[in-house]
């Protein structure tokens, strides 16, 4: 399963008056992961709009695990991969490491969505294309 | 149960290029919520702090599911409460509302720790004190 | 000149390490101060962009000065008031007040703004309609 | 004059509704920018915190100029510079580039302070030690 790698600095305004990551900072590096997982994959969002149609992946559910606090100048590497795929969403799995030692896990629940068909201005799930599932498949380049 | 209720507006960079909330001010909005509960409840952070020696209720596990997005300008009411209290851990539950539907329910486990007192520099959990979970027991004033 | 006051309330995640609030959230007060001060003169945003087809008022310029720090926990009122109207463009000032002393001063520049009628995907300036002026010029009703 | 350049992504959850930053996040970049190019001058704010009894180098005066949007997935570069020492303040000026062309300028001046020495709890202004002038003097290594 393709797996994408990132080294992220922890800044000054991403802690709180404990100096530690502001834990909301987590769930927006994820989703900075998750883009960047698909872009890597040839499945950017702006990419996936134009070829299929749909207005995105939004999120149905989040969540965090958090096992070791991040402060201030770190250095933190974050793993991110789609652990498994259903009809119309998918779970993306990410772990976010301080040197050898997992720190957070996240988990995210993404449906992929487009204009609805009978009721405008409204969206509804779509079948995951199996293009976009087998890019996924393919071990990294 | 001590339940506590505000009002919040979405702002415009609470918002994404999708024009509804990013996810993460979700979990921002929530930490405030549960802050807000802690100090109608008489168990302000700083009181606790000066009262009981403890360094906060850091959390160990938040969640969210999103079941109704929402835009820019929109108010929306959260109702937030404890729903478990363990012996040094303590769940809230949060839930977001349009109107009356309910878009986005919140859930953080979060742990009361002190410093600790064998190992100097670290934290450790500590039983939540009776007086504390007895305000929560306590309908609202 | 109308002049829009609010009550804000210092959150735990807008405070960084040092214990006060992370200089960019003022600017994210004041951006939400200035949308509130335009809907309370009845020229909100999504009205403006329907009657007027711009598409917004873009900051040009941004400044702020700080004066005194504000931490957790602490409600401030920022005062927030239209200083100028020139032909296509406006400055807004905020005053942030703890109690009766001026903690913060903002000044933001912002251009009235709509597609270009030449350049297709650009936008570019337009002169501000006289009666969203006049709008400003009204007492606080 | 020593001069720290980084490349920046503009992520999602930076943009607004309109597509394009939520303008505050500029002065976060920017501020990270600062931190970063004191740590590579090897003047990074826990060592001086050590080294010279202070506090920090908070802000007393921020500006941005906004020359051109920019939006979701672009690149950025950052440069960042001391463009004059006072006595105990300094003037930090950020420019940001889309490929060759300036987009965003930034503006920030910074007091070192250290706990007052007459005024317990309280902060006062240093002079700027000479060693850390001159390493900003130093070329970039």
């Amino acid at each position: 399963m393709r797996t994408n790698r990132r080294v992220v600095r922890i800044e000054w305004g991403d802690c709180d008056p404990a100096g530690i990551i502001f834990y909301p900072r987590y769930f927006a590096l994820f989703d900075a992961s998750t883009q960047i997982l698909f872009e890597r994959a040839g499945c950017g969002l702006r990419d996936m709009q134009k070829h299929y149609g749909i207005i995105g992946f939004p999120l149905v559910d989040a969540r965090a695990r958090f096992l070791l606090p991040c402060g201030y100048g770190e250095e933190v590497a974050i793993e991110s991969a789609i652990s498994e795929f259903r009809r119309s969403s998918f779970q993306v799995e990410h772990r976010l490491y301080k040197g050898d030692a997992l720190a957070v896990e996240g988990f995210e629940v993404r449906v992929w969505v487009a204009p609805s068909l009978s009721k405008p201005g409204q969206m509804e799930a779509r079948p995951i294309p199996a293009e976009v599932v087998n890019r996924f498949a393919e071990s990294e380049s």
